[in-house]
Order: C-alpha cells, then structure tokens, then sequence
C-alpha cells in the first residue's frame, strides 16, 4: 500500500492562519503588533530569496517586518551594533540574522548577542539549553514543523522508535530533542554510525537530515514507518535540467512507510511558516503571556 | 567469562592526580591557585556528607576552598545575593549551590544567576546550550566521569551502540550529549520506552540512570558490552541491614558484560572528581587559557 503523503504545504497555510489569529488576537486583547527583524548581509543569491519570502509572509500574517540589508563589506562591529539596537527596541520581538554571515565575521559572537528572548531561530546556546532542561525556549523553526508534520499524522508519538540521521546544530540535534518532548525514544545516528540500514530498519518515525540526494533507501523503512525527509539536494535530471529531491529515496519508500514527506512540498514550507510561530512566541514571553 | 570491573576508585584517585598537577602548574606557570565556593542551605543530611567531601577533596588536590553554610529559613535573596557576590569575585573560580534547596527557593532562578564560566555543576542552560552545540562548555560531573569510565577501558567509543536509560537534565541527557561528541550512535531510553530489553539487547554501550534497583536485568546485555551504572539506591538485606545497590542486576550482568561498574566504587567516586576537574577548567576558560 502506498504511503500517506504528509502535504508540508496544506499544513504550513494552517500554521501561518494561526498565527494570524494569534496576531489578531495580541492586537485586539493587548493593543500591541509583533515584529519580525530580519538582518542580510552581503548578496548570497538564495539567502536573497529566503529574507524576501520572510518578509512577504510576516506582513501577511499581519506582523511587522523589519529588513536590515547590509552591504558584504560591513564592519562585524556595526552588525554587533544593530543587534544591539534591535535587543533594545520593543517593537521588535523576533531577531534572524540570515546565515552565512561574510567570512571576516564570527557568527557565533554575532548569534550569541541576540537577546535569547528574541532570537527566533532558536540557534542561541540558551534556546538549546533551555530546550534541552525542558523550560519554554524557542527552538529551531525546521525541527519544529518537522514534528508538526509527524504530529499531523499520528497525533501522540510517545513510545515510538525514532530515529533521526544527523546531528546538526540546525536540524538533527534539536530533532532529537523535540522527539524526546515526545516521548519518543530516540536514536541519533550520523556518519560514524554502523549499519545505518539496521539502525533506521527499527525505526517507527525516520527523519533524514543528511543533505545527500536519496541516501536512505525505500529498502531501509520499516513497513508503516513516518518519514520526515529534511533534506533539500539540488540534482540533476537525465534531460539536464536541475531538480530538488530530499534525502530519502522517495518513490521506493512511499511503498513501504506509512506516511511520508515529499521534497518539495514536505518540511521545506514549515520552516518559514514556523519563523512567524516563534515570532508570536517570542511576542508572548516577552510580556510574560501564555499562547492562547 | 566475567566481565572486567572498572575500578572507580583508581580511576578518580587517578583523575585528582591530574588536578593537583595542573593546579601545581596553574600555581608555578601563572601565579594563581583555583578556589571553589560550595553554598550550602539548611541541614539534610546527605547534603552535608557532600560539602564536607567536596571542599576536603578540593583542599587536598591543593585549591581553595570556601564554604558557605546557611539556615534554612535564609530569605532566597541573601541565597541571590550571595551568588552575585561570588560571581564578582576573582579568588572564586567554581561556584556550587548544593542541592536541593529549601522549597521557598526558587532554584532554577538561583542556579541561572550563576556566572556560566564558574558554573562547575554544568547545570545552567548556557552549558548545557554550548555543550551541545559543541562549543568549549563546563558539562555536569557524573556524565563525564561516566565517560571517563567508559574510555578507562575502551579508549576510541566512536560507531558503538550507546543506550543511555534515564533522561534526566542531570545524568541521561547530558550523558547522550557527551557519547555524542564520541560519536557514539546514541539512543535516549526512559519509562515511555516500549520494549527497553530489546531496546538495550543492541547496546555495546549501556549507561543505566534510573534510580530503581537492579532494574536492568543481566539478560537484557549484549555480550561483550560496556555496562555503566549509575544508579545509587539503598536496599535492605535479608538480615534487615542497609545496602547500597545500582541500577544493574550486578551479578548476572558482570557475567556477560564486556565491562562494568559496581556500586558503590564505580560511577560514585567519579562525580567529585570531576567536579574539581570542572573547577580547573572554569578557572582555564575564566583566564582564556587551555588545558595543557
Ligand atoms: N527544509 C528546510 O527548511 C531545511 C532546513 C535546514 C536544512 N535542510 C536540509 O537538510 C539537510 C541537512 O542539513 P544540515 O544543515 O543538518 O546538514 P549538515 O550540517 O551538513 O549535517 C549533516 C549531518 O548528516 C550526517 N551525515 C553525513 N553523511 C552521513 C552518512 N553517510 N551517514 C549518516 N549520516 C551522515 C553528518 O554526520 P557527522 O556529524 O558525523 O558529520 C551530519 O550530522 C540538507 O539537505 C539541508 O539542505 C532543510
Ligand atoms: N553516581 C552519582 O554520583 C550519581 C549522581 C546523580 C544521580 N545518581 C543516581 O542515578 C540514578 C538516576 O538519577 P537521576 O537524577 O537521573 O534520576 P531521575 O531524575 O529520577 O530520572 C530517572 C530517569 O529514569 C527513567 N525511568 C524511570 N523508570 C523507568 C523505567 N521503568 N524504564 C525506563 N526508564 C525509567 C525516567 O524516565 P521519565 O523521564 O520518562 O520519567 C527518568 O528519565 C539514581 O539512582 C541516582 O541516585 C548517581
């Protein structure tokens, strides 16, 4: 039987119509908007893209957006200002600095200055930390719609097997903490790992985040399995045209799982969609609110 | 065949060792000796063993030691007060607020006031933030004397099974995050986990941190495997006295393990050491130096 196709844009539309009514709510009940900063710098084509898309979607959920567009050659100095700046500033309630920052400056100090009750991205060692204990944080915008996704399919994961291949800052690390939020047991594999095949053949719940094209195999799955596929690889077509796939072998796994992501259209459109979820999160502990 | 047993007493008698030489060198090389202040509120008993052990041991590796003993009923902003005063000063490398506190102390409030630099628990979200993103972090004791042990028989843990069982902020999760960074495939295990027998049976590494008696039975190990017991709980003897016991159904597990820890003389020992070990490397990292 083929798998269930978890549709990452269906389900990024809810999230973002949610936060719309958060949004609503907060100036209806409080009198006050949220606001999203966003920092580029420098002219990276695809970080172009990603800010733009940000901020188009942060005012059509009725927040504030704020962009920042610094020229390549900015002083690190004069970033550490803005960040400054902003940290202080009440109407601003998220703060992303758009990754890669220009080689001459040190993204952690950078990261590490935003105040972590802004910081959106939830990439600030006392989001992870806070994450990590158990106390509210804001954590990373693609982990977290990777685990509405799973959720969206099977509402209570407690006891699942998952097994969550990489262990990036970004993406697995805080995968693997969200899932054990869960309740899932969890098993975080990479590329030291023995027999990922086995490891990933136990697994109930997958999620791939490897940035290989199709590395885990349809032959891998577990029949039934969820697969939340992260990866995002652009490859080419045999007419030579470029394509995306994700990091799961998709066709022969969608035999097999239960329920899969598809790239595109899976955890890609959550990401944003999560960004103005945090934005609203971040709204809210700052004035010491509960989400609704 | 029986498993080897790791002997924690050596090891942390050996891990002291290493302290006092490089406080000896820290002394000649830079001219300054590490201090370490234990606050210490109200009179449980168990409490008190601990500080007496810890500022003996930190006397003997050669550092200073500042003990500060309040009542009970001490107000939580003499306890805040406090923190802030030995945060400030520079005699005053590694700060420990023994818990738990009384149960008008907001502790969580008491433990994030705590400079991360001289947060020698590892218990702060900043540490636990850096250690998991993998930046130079103070990480909590008995994990990495847990590793220690670990490593004492089997230098390189990189590609072993590792299932840590137990979750806890003070041993699981920092346990998972340390074998980790030794890249270890590493699965976290608690009472959600279906099927912990089999879950365990794949572990070449098994870290056992649940607080119930011989909980893990010697069936469920792997052979060959490494067993780490964590667990301190005390039981009654037929003959109605006390005894202490682990986690590990010891008998029977030291008959297939490749390797294990008793308790007590195991995991036990480790703790303090390591603890003065953190107070060495606070007071690197307060100076911006490495470890030599
Ligand atoms: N949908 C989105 O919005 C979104 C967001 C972020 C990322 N992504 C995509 O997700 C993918 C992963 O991103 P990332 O930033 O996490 O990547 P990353 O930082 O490069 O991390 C990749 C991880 O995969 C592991 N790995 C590499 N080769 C492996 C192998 N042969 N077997 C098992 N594990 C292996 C690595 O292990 P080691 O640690 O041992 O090297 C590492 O932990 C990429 O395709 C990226 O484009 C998508
Ligand atoms: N050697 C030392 O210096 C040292 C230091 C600290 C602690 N310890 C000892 O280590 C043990 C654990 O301490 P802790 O502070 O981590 O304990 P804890 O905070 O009580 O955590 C116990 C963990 O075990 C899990 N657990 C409970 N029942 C289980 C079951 N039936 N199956 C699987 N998992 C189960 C719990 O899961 P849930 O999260 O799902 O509830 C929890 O994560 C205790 O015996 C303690 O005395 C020793």
């Amino acid at each position: 039987m083929a798998a269930f196709v978890i549709d990452g844009k269906v389900i990024a539309a809810k999230v973002r119509a949610d936060v719309a009514a958060d949004v609503a709510r907060l100036k209806e009940q409080h009198g006050f908007v949220p606001g999203l900063a966003v920092v580029l710098v420098g002219e990276d084509p695809a970080s172009k893209v990603y800010v733009r898309n940000k901020a188009q979607q942060t005012v059509e959920c009725g927040m504030q957006s704020f962009e920042f567009k610094l020229a390549e050659d900015t002083p690190e100095e004069e970033v550490l200002e803005l960040v400054r700046k902003l940290n202080a500033d009440p109407a601003v309630n998220g703060i992303l600095v758009q990754m890669p920052l220009p080689k001459h400056m040190d993204s952690n100090k950078v990261l590490e200055l935003i105040d972590p009750l802004k910081d959106v991205d939830g990439f600030h060692p006392m989001n992870v930390g806070r994450l990590s204990i158990g106390e509210r944080a804001l954590a990373p915008c693609t982990p977290v719609g990777s685990v509405i996704l799973a959720r969206s399919f099977k509402d209570d994961l407690s006891g699942l097997n998952a097994v969550v291949v990489g262990r990036s800052n970004i993406v697995g690390k805080p995968m693997a903490q969200l899932l054990l939020r869960e309740n899932c047991t969890v098993t975080i594999a990479h590329s030291r790992t023995k027999d990922l095949p086995d490891v990933v053949r136990e697994a109930d719940l997958v999620v791939a985040a490897i940035g290989k094209p199709e590395f885990v195999k349809g032959g891998w799955i577990k029949p039934g399995a969820i697969v939340i596929d992260v990866g995002i690889n652009r490859v080419l077509k045999e007419d030579g045209k470029g394509k995306i796939v994700g990091d799961v072998e998709y066709a022969a796994a969608a035999q097999v799982a239960g329920a899969i992501t598809p790239v595109p259209g899976g955890v890609g459109p959550m990401t944003i969609a999560c960004l103005l979820k945090n934005t609203v999160e971040a709204a809210l502990m700052q004035r010491g609110l509960m989400r609704a």
